[in-house]
């Protein structure tokens, strides 16, 4: 019975925070399992022998670098067997698939990891995670020497762990000087043709990658890395090809705790690996890695305290791989309509009046979550279920951190049948991120100029297409002054008093009409082409656009109110006719006929109660 | 060499819309599989041996009841051995795990599906998925005769199908009379007590389990049913206790293909069964159920077209488990604060300058996707980022689906954590669903009163604690009226003249000040208590809070426009003082006196330039 660790902490000292919800877990966890009893310090190499049994720690890596530690977390030790899924896939990846499956099956045993029984029938060890599969594969690592050989393994398992590991030279010496066992099984395998090297040279490198130093911390990092698709998550160096660490999981998950393999798919359901020195890591792929050590085993060669660590961790945070947490529910994060969402660019009445009833017939999705074929083929059905069937579909993608293979070939399906029907889909933000490159270049090839990077610019689009389509659009270089919301109401007369003082005038495109901050002394009517309200955005550096303005609209109109300054910058798109306006002469007109002043006030009051009824609308509609 | 199958589809036929794009894959599919050669019909049952080994049909069914088929997938034939998973599971729940895992285990046995071996030290059968392990398993059926046996198995395979099945009784006389290795199977297992009762009664009910009659669509459906946690799809009813369902699955993965599952994991990785018939079963949590059928099976006893079938579904789909798509990247939908978004409570211009300035202290959080383990833990983390602290937090979680046990157990800490520093938590949307009814008892215990339903009634209480902290609430029951911002700028002799156009007016808790569509002669200023803007939602039913306003707001303006009607109801939320002022009477004033009409309009504007710019500046919050 073991009565402490050697580092037992106080599992009364609460760590502060957030960060202290699973380190205290861990804490408490650790303070638990460092005192259970049974198993042995493994013997059969002699330096291991030496190993203190009462050491005991726990690490978590999450894929996204965080650290949580308990007990002898930063104690180093030998790899021994957790290295082998490691060497798996840098075979894997070195030699592909087909080539190393006829070196290395994939199929369990039910015999223990030092068996030396082979699969005849195919001549090759059963699996690359007993010793005779390791010892095949470690035959495939790189190197003319020795130390070549060597300085790959410790190259790719120090990329591994993200950081400089080193081989411990007195236990290499010690399995070098009493491995028999496995110089047995390689004389068995280079008899029947399963290696073709010098055993000795391949006992070498095999003997040396068994010897690495890692602390549990390490192999939580190295655990992390595939449960990051191959990427060290301290690091952000891809250290496996992410083809090849679904393979690497699965032989793991099925010949990885040998004839223990199915009980510990059952009580803890996380693709594993142990070591002979009392290390046990575990992969939860798409969250975290795993790592216990602590040196006694059980008769299957498993720590006893590692395997009573994971079973309790995996019950307590619902790890097991079949509870799972796929989810293809969540695939739409919201609906939008046209007559709902507007883009930035203000419409005249007839324009507005025109989106609001027939609207509907543009729909933008928000997409959320990452695109694989659950979620994908529930995205694409319920495009085709959207009612009315609208003309012009909008697909946002910020929210989709990435799309497989199976997501791709679905929605290159969908843009097609949009291409084949005569409808539009147009698609918005698949540009910074890398991980959306795969679904970008499908969109190119079929959607050819309808590839946005925000979709305010998509939704214009929509907009504009539908409005030419009614053919509504007008050119308001000779308007008249009673057209205008803004003079709704009034005489014949005023309009003629008003008219003298309109000043037309001409900016070319990037003009700066108005500037932030300078004083308010005109308000404009565009009579020709478009301006674009604009401010400076803090948060990017990049200019955000309020709104646009075309023929028949106006800005700047609250100068009328008193001798403000300018709230934003309006600057011209194109080249632009518009009609300026004195608010100081106006204020002049409003002192001998008030009806003027007013009017235009209740015209304008009446606008703005119309935006903000529009702005609320659509708030309630982006809450939901 | 099959030249094509009996009901071979045309392959240029293409369904329309997009329901077609998953279906059109699976006629490509079904083309080419059901041209495949290799294996031969099972003759060890004579009945078997009559099947057409053309006959090929492929379904796969979604956890949302959607169904995919192409070729003979409503042909009936024999279940067979992907019975056994599903007996397990109904023995799982009757008995609990530990009473089952005494009497047959969960190891693979590298052993053919009939093989003899028993796990003497154990003294049990190896697995549910050998003979021997399903006929240990057929002994827990409940039923006091054959009969009764026969229709409890009958009623839970048709729960899982969706439909009453039943037995074909040729097929299951044909095992009765040829069974002979199995009946030694079931006296071995006598003769060293691993069943009790009488080997043909256990025979008769297990014979007639295999002998149930079912389609592809019904296997998919039965495989949705698992990736569904245990809900059949199709009915919404429970068919096996989601507690179970991954004991299951995890005993599918590791042995459900016999000795051919490390093979079959590495190039598939979907739990499946297969049946001597021809059909093979695979499941993907949370996504879909396979089924494939076709008669000729190879040396494993596995379907030749079937696996043929799987290994391109799982390719092309990426449906493996270990390249599944968990991600813990979008726990968060956004967050927000309290300078940006508000509730419907409109404040005065001391109380917005306020939550302008402090409203940081506010966070909300949208909370979005299944709460897990690796979820949970990333939000609890960027919950203690935030910066600054917030003092008022609000957890949104409209858009999550579920919370499992490790997520309920790790909010709850957050929650303690909150409520030992003095912070507050506020929680939002955990009511309608069913299935967060564990995190809303959760949060019952630790944070009394602070659950809402909305999240404008928390944001709201959140300002009213902010604005109650800095002391600048005010009782307007004797309010000069320079002090209302509508009236801002008027000289000390006009104000008089309002003074005494000013109606006193008493409304009682549920009183309908204002009714939409009424004509609008009055507007009001708040002296005491909460007025409350409101529109019935076509959407809900409900009624939608638009804005609430409280002492020295004022309501009803735009009555001052003209001669128009209420947009909107106005209800006392409480006993309300207000006064209330004739529109025309203001209109008259403004006749002699326009300067007065002018600068109430003025100020009016500027009230909805402003609220149009905090409408603007929300919409552009919630977009991101």
């Amino acid at each position: 019975m073991l009565s402490s660790s050697p580092s037992a902490i106080d599992p009364y000292a609460q760590p502060s925070g957030s960060d202290g919800l699973v380190a205290d877990y861990l804490a408490e966890l650790h303070f638990r399992i460092s005192r259970l009893s049974g198993g042995n310090v493994a013997t059969y190499i002699p330096e291991l022998a030496k190993a203190d049994p009462k050491l005991c720690g726990i690490a978590i890596a999450t894929i996204d670098g965080k650290t949580y530690t308990a007990g002898d977390a930063d104690y180093e030790f030998t790899i021994q067997s957790v290295s082998k899924p490691f060497a798996y896939g840098y075979a894997l990846e070195r030699y592909g698939r087909e080539a190393v499956l006829q070196r290395v099956g994939v199929e369990p045993t039910g015999e223990a990891f030092n068996s030396i029984i082979l699969d005849e029938v195919h001549n090759r060890p059963f699996n690359p995670m007993v010793n005779a599969g390791a010892i095949a594969i470690a035959e495939t690592i790189k190197g003319a020497t020795g130390e070549e050989r060597a300085e790959t393994m410790l190259t790719l398992f120090s990329r591994l762990a993200g950081r400089r590991l080193s081989i411990d030279e007195a236990v290499f010496r010690s399995e070098q000087q009493t491995g028999h066992r496995n110089r047995a099984i390689a004389y068995m395998m280079l008899n029947s043709g399963m290696i073709r090297g010098v055993p000795e040279d391949i006992l070498d490198v095999y003997f040396r990658q068994c010897s690495v130093r890692v602390t549990c911390r390490d192999l939580a990092v190295m655990a992390a890395t595939l449960a990051n698709d191959g990427v060290n998550p301290l690091t952000g160096e891809r250290a496996i090809a992410a083809e090849f660490v679904a393979d690497v999981l699965t032989v793991m998950n099925t010949c990885g705790m040998y004839n223990y393999a199915g009980q510990w798919s059952y009580d803890v359901g996380i693709p594993a690996k142990s070591g002979v020195a009392g290390s046990i890591l575990a992969v939860i792929p798409g969250q975290l890695g795993i790592a216990v050590f602590s040196p006694p085993i059980d008769q299957h060669g498993n720590s006893v305290r590692g395997v009573a660590a994971c079973k309790e961790i995996a019950q307590d945070f619902r790890l097991n791989i079949f509870r799972s947490h796929v989810s293809t529910a969540t695939a739409i994060r919201r609906e939008l309509h046209g007559d709902v969402i507007h883009s930035k660019r203000a419409r005249n009445p007839p324009e507005r009046k025109l989106l609001k009833e027939t609207g509907r017939r543009i729909c933008l999705v928000e997409v959320q979550g990452p695109l694989f074929f659950g979620s994908a083929e529930r995205l694409i059905r319920r495009i085709g279920e959207i009612d009315p069937r609208p003309s012009h579909m909008i697909l946002d993608f910020r929210r989709v951190p990435y799309a497989d293979e199976a997501a791709c070939k679905l929605l290159a399906r969908l843009a097609t049948s949009f291409v084949e029907e005569g409808r539009r889909l147009l698609v918005t933000h698949l540009g910074q991120d890398s991980s959306l490159a795969p679904l970008r270049a499908t969109f190119e090839d079929i959607l050819p100029g309808q590839i946005f990077d925000h979709r305010d610019a998509a939704l214009e689009l929509c907009e504009n297409a539908i409005i030419a389509e009614a053919g509504i659009s007008y050119d308001a270089t000779r308007f008249a002054l009673a057209e205008l919301d803004i003079f709704k109401g009034l005489a014949r007369e005023d309009l003629k008093l008003l008219e003298m003082l309109a000043r037309p005038m001409v900016f070319e495109a990037g003009d700066r009409i108005i500037r932030a901050g300078d004083p308010a002394l005109l308000f404009f009517v565009v009579a020709r082409g478009t301006v674009t309200v604009e401010l400076p955005d803090r948060g990017t550096g990049q200019t955000l656009r309020l709104a646009s303005m075309g023929p028949g609209l106006t800005f700047g109109e609250m100068a009328l109110l008193d001798g403000g300054r300018r709230s934003a910058d309006v600057v011209a798109s194109e080249r632009v006719v518009c009609y300026g306006f004195s608010v100081e002469a106006i204020h002049d007109l409003g002192r001998t006929a008030p009806h003027i002043l007013t009017t235009i006030y209740a015209n304008m009051m009446r606008d703005f109660s119309e935006r903000l009824r529009r702005a609320n609308e659509e708030i309630r509609a982006l809450e939901h």
